[in-house]
Order: C-alpha cells, then structure tokens, then sequence
C-alpha cells in the first residue's frame, strides 16, 4: 500500500478536478499525469483500462463523496439546509475557478459515446441523491410521489443552475434557483 | 445565394446535430464535413474561423430558434403550456436517440475552455429564455422578483433533467420535473 495507493489517489483527484473544468473528452490521460505529477506510464499500471477506467472511477468516486455529504446533511439538517448546502458549494466552485469549474457528475451526464462507464456512474449517483433527498422529505410528512418529484426537481435545477451559472459567468441562476427551492421546499413541509 | 448558402445552412444543421450528441469537444471538423456530405475544404470557405466559428454560430442558431419557439408559445398558449411543450419536445428527443442526444446550448454551456465564444453565445440564448418566462409570468400576475426566480429555475431545472435523463437513460427526471413545474406554476399564478 502506502506510496503506490496514494499515487492512485492522486491520479484519481487530478482527473475528477480536470473534469470539472474540461469535460471528459476534453480532458487527455497525459494532462491526468501532468496534474498528478506521475510518473508517465503509472497511470496504466493503476488504471489497466485506461481513460475509460479513469473517468468510470473518477465519477464514481465523486459521485460517493458528494452522496455522502448529502446524506450526512440531510440526517443532521434536514432538506431545507441540505439544499442551501448544496448550492453554496456549487457557488463557491464557480466564483473560485472563474466560472471553470462545475460539477464532476454533470461533465460525465453529458459527455458523447466514449465512456459510457463514465455517464453511467453518473446516472446512478444522481438516482441515489435523489432517493436520499426524497426519503428526506418523506420522513418530514410528504406523500412519496410528491417527495420524489421534488427531489429529483431539486437536483436537476442545481445541476442546471451550474450550467447557467458557467455559461454566464454568474452565480444569479443558483442564488435564484436556491430562493425557489427553499421556499418551495419549506411550504410543503409546512403544509404537510 | 442558392447553392452556396444552402450548404452553409447544411453544416450549420448538422454541426447542431453532432453538438447535441456529442458534445463540441466531442465533435470533428472531419465529422461535421462527413455529415453535411460537404466537400473537404469547404467548412473553410463558409466558416474562415474552423471550428470555433462554426461552434458558435450553431449554438446562436440553435438558441435562436428554441427562443422562437418559446416565445411564441408564451405568447398565444402561457407559461404552463410552454413548460410542457419545452418537456415534450426534449422528452422525444432522449427517445427517438436511445438518450443520445440532448440540448445543443447546454452541451456548449459545458464544453471545455477550447469554445469560449460558444459558451456566451449558450450563456446569452439561456438569459433571453429566462426574460421571457419571467416577462410571462409577471403578465400572469406574479411580483418581478418572484417571476424571475421561477423562470430560472424552471430553465435550470428542464436542462439538468436532460442531463440527469442522458445518464440514467430514462425520462423519469423530465416527467418529475413536469409534474413540479406545472403544479408550481399553476399554483403561483391562480394565487396572484
């Protein structure tokens, strides 16, 4: 372990990091090693697939950190701080890179047929965040189709507001998009 | 004009097309010339600018046209019925291409540092969508500020659908998103 396992480690940073700000296709095994500071051909002893294996587990793994930091959020603060959360990470993420760097899962949702794996990954951390969000709801008295609707309404218009956000070198669609998510999710959990 | 600017328009068409699967990144020359059947060379002679030209010119078409769209429905049919119809429309897309292909302005509002011209030009088709919403909902009744907030986030939030539905390659988020969209707006609109 040791050495060998943290040179893995830091491939795998490097790459969710140059995701963020390039894409999946927009981003080369050789920019990876350059980011990671590896040395060149120990990207594929680590990752035998190469870019392909790098991007699936890349996304996986960020995927995970950020379920994580959802769900923990979500147990301790409830939906409503959960969201604020959220959207202030994505915010501070765009301000700080210059409008650069977006979301990881997101690059990998829209990226063209080369890695599969990748969007795929993608696909079943956005299916777990809402799940986790939508049982959050649940649990603060709404009705399970109206929880799910919310939820998956909640992650697409972050998803989207980064989009935007990116776009127009603003943070205004997320501040907007958080201002209606909050309202909207505090007055069902009232009414209910 | 004539033959000459049919084939402009031609590779226009197809450089949206190969955007919305692929993403600009993701997409040749090579494969915008092999799609619009276009000679080599002649990308150069209407588009002198290569790629980046050709990137955003498509993305002002394609936002330009989707802006039409939305326009017109807001004015003869109201914001709920062109929620619905904006769904619709990419709800088929994902389905008549096994969930390749998305929304050409948010590929662009994604893409990599290699098309900052593409980028505004998706950032601008996203502002324009955003004003005439909110312009239709204030029409319905609604505050400025509450207006806004909602036209954002129903923009955002119909994107990151796509996006969430490429990846788990699935309707569910569009349908979801529909279902809060519309009870939100008809909500805030019979209220005013």
């Amino acid at each position: 372990m040791g050495r060998r396992s943290d040179a893995r480690e830091k491939m795998l940073l490097s790459a969710v990091g140059l995701f963020r700000r390039h894409g999946i296709d927009g981003t080369s095994i050789g920019d990876v090693i350059a980011d990671a500071d590896a040395p060149r051909g120990s990207i594929y002893h680590h990752f035998p697939g190469g870019k392909t294996q790098l991007a699936e587990e890349a996304t996986r793994r960020a995927g995970a950190v950020m379920g994580g930091a959802i769900a923990h959020s979500l147990a301790f603060d409830g939906p409503a701080a959960t969201l604020r959360l959220l959207v202030e990470q994505f915010r501070n993420e765009l301000r700080n890179s210059d409008f650069e760097s977006g979301c990881p899962i997101g690059a990998a949702a829209l990226e063209g047929g080369g890695t599969p794996a990748a969007r795929l990954a993608a696909g079943e951390s956005f299916t777990a965040w809402e799940a986790d969000i939508a049982a959050s709801l649940w649990r603060a008295g709404l009705p399970m189709d109206r929880a799910e609707a919310m939820a998956t309404t909640a992650v697409a218009a972050v998803e989207g507001a980064i989009m935007l956000g990116r776009a127009q070198r603003s943070t205004r669609a997320l501040d907007r998009v958080e201002t209606q998510l909050i309202e909207l999710v505090e007055a069902l959990t009232a009414e209910s």
